[in-house]
């Protein structure tokens, strides 16, 4: 999967009900397409802001530790702010992932890659590890890097073996209510912000 | 329009080019739905948690300061974290309109009601009134009452006449980014879940 070498920021969200083929419709993105609107979500809000798209940000999107779907800032250029059409955008992926491609649309890759893999990508790029956990040091107090990663679970529990292989990252807090990943993200953004000024 | 005088936290939300009438389709939120995807993560952003609803808020959504859709925590039955279904409770509470009925789902009314109208119901009820803007105080060092009601503007910017109304209120920062309305909410959350403690 191409790098997007200027990325300071990552997610990793990892999904354990959504399609891995692209047999979906986008008109039951909770339903039939197994909570697909939570990883959409994810991804405008890892990107949007209210004027243009943050170009330091990549997310992965893991799906059933099988495929993960890539979105790079630096090379993204079509993403609205709405569910379908991020929910499209994944699904032109799954479609690529189907035909033997690895790109779909600009900034979006896609490869038979499990959690394991994309921990090992991120580490090997020199990024800091976090999961995002309610048991986790509070992140005001926390000592970030300017390079972080931040993996969060959709709406399931890391599985045992998902947790296995998080077990070495340092856990972070947001606060006392446990949130929804789509609404983590802008929580994250927001620390970073404050600490580290915009480019 | 009824009360939800548990409500400790309210969103008033702007809108201005969401339709008034339910002649819109779901299919299309961001486009002849005139961006009413943005109320509808706005809504689910103010409520959701990852178990549950937050019971304390109430969401007011202004649909071009001609109607008014109304969202109370302590009551609202039915409302999940996609864009689609939630733009659906916003159609009902339409059609509700149309009908000449005040209530649409639990905990969802709706009036003809313009902005001035809900500012002045929500400072009748003791809620300290808040601007979202970036040029405002930093919510971080900002004394916060236990009841406040925060007014965000969606893809556009405040008209005169709203800035006319909102000008004798406080203005509150979020941080060095301008970001979409609905990820602003989880952010102001935060902030308050830290200061004031879980009912």
């Amino acid at each position: 999967m191409g790098m997007g070498e200027e990325t300071r920021r990552a997610f990793v969200i990892v999904g354990h009900t959504q399609p891995t083929t692209p047999d979906f419709t986008l008109n039951d993105l909770p339903g039939s397409a197994g909570r697909l609107d939570v990883l959409a979500r994810c991804v405008t809000a890892a990107f949007c802001l209210s004027h243009g798209l943050r170009k330091d940000v990549e997310v992965f999107l893991v799906l059933r530790d099988e495929v993960v779907v890539r979105f790079v800032g630096a090379r993204l250029k079509r993403l609205n702010p709405d569910e379908r059409s991020t929910g499209a955008l994944i699904k032109h992926a799954l479609q690529a992932l189907q035909e033997g491609r690895a790109q779909s649309t600009p900034g979006v890759a896609v490869a038979r890659w499990g959690l394991g893999e994309v921990l090992q990508e991120l580490r090997s790029r020199g990024f800091s590890l976090y999961v995002l956990d309610e048991g986790g040091e509070d992140i005001r107090e926390a000592d970030l890097a300017a390079r972080n990663a931040f993996v969060l679970s959709d709406h399931r529990n890391f599985t045992p073996e998902e947790e296995t292989l998080l077990q070495e990252y340092p856990k972070l807090s947001l606060g006392p209510r446990v949130l929804h990943a789509d609404h983590c993200i802008p929580i994250v953004h927001n620390e970073l912000d404050r600490r580290f000024s915009p480019e």
